[in-house]
């Protein structure tokens, strides 16, 4: 289970290049597979269209019970709305034992952040607002606990063509907690092709401009934006603790 | 301002190493910057002790201005809890305007996830318990939030020798939400020297076993154990969705 980062073979791991390098076969999303396309020449390429991640699964575990290497592709972490845990609870279900890896990757709302600037410097919460898998009643209790005690917010899966009321509904929530001034940012295609960055306030974003492919980032009572960057304090006191303590030593 | 992942050379992004081998000087916190040693070689390497880092930042700062290639180090994302953010207010109070780049890498977060299994497959809250630079009562606040909307809960910075009741006093307001059954990952020094990995109970927890060095993830209602794993369940109904759809195309 292989997370590739946001999608150019620059941010994935090396542990994650070094695992698809050596692996007689490539399974996950058309998209993704494609991105990793000249390390993959001359391997078994099975990609296939968003949604099938059981089958993709299936398929997976069948071959590497043949003996097969294989690397199941997520975007970002396998492990954040990802496929790790998806093989596991099909490993649970059928009751199989297979030696695993799961490699981590720079997760979509990380490489969005480092794209933004520096948005989730303090305690922050991770929320999906697909809700195919998960009751509206749940996503909707945890964006406004969220709210509530001023996390700084990732929504993944903010709007879709299917889903298109959640995005706007969620917004009306954080209103009543948060000020309509408070940051937001929204980034679209992190590093990879299509990128598009902007930096909004949650009165006057765009909700239009997002979509599946869009992480949005709303800050907390102290996040900041200048330049063209979106920050979150981390609560030093730059104006004091400067002369307080000893200077770092150079060892070269 | 390079996050370099949880420690391994094999676990940062090629984008990372890159900056470090074309950089001129090396900052960051002992620890992480003798991570890098065989990369480094021949560069101006300045490496401090903990809590410098407003120091760190400002050396930093000052040797960019000289026209130097600089890498900030943060294990893990520099833009959580790490450096980065530093940088953007530095550069905010002094009002200068640098070329810089914020090279994302994988969050201790998710590394000690993969450690542990599939632990973040739904929505995760990530909270810091150090209230060196946070109210204990905006901490307390997150936690309690994060719990009654049954988040997956990161904790950072458990417990030091100096703050040793925040964790204990953690669980007990967690424990008002979810079940003493729920389980309970604790990572240390994830992917580098002194690595352990232990998968308890919310009511087990040996708090004794907690550092500043571990991650604590707690799961969520759906949160289960098998074989050495802790999983989240996603919501996929592994028992019908198998039927229902097209079979993926493989290309290869």
């Amino acid at each position: 289970m292989v997370g590739i980062g946001p999608g150019s073979k620059e941010d994935m791991s090396v542990r994650a290049l070094e695992a698809v390098k050596k692996s007689d076969t490539i399974i996950g999303y058309r998209l993704y597979v494609d991105l990793l396309r000249d390390i993959t020449s001359g391997k078994e390429i099975i990609s296939s269209a968003m949604r099938k991640e059981v089958e993709r699964v299936e398929l997976a575990i069948r071959e590497a019970l043949k003996g097969k290497i294989v690397s199941l592709i997520s975007s970002g972490d396998s492990g954040v709305y990802g496929m790790a845990g998806l093989v596991m609870e099909m490993l649970h279900k059928e009751n199989i034992c297979l030696p695993l890896e799961i490699i981590p990757g720079i997760p979509a709302a990380n490489a969005a952040a480092a794209l933004l600037g520096a948005p989730l410097m303090h305690d922050y919460a991770v929320i999906s607002l697909s809700d195919l898998l998960t009751p509206w009643e749940t996503i909707e209790k945890r964006v406004k606990n969220a709210a509530e005690a001023d996390f700084v917010m990732v929504i993944y899966n903010p709007k879709s063509s299917q889903r298109n009321w959640q995005l706007k509904k969620t917004v009306e929530i954080i209103l009543k907690y948060k000020n309509a001034a408070t940051p937001v940012g929204v980034v679209k295609n992190a590093k990879r092709e299509g990128e598009s960055i902007a930096i909004t306030t949650l009165g006057k974003m765009d909700q239009n401009s997002i979509d599946m492919m869009t992480i949005v980032i709303i800050g907390n009572a102290s996040s900041f934006t200048f330049q063209n960057y979106m920050v979150t304090k981390r609560g030093y006191n730059l104006y004091s603790s400067t002369n307080k303590s000893e200077k770092p030593k150079s060892e070269a």
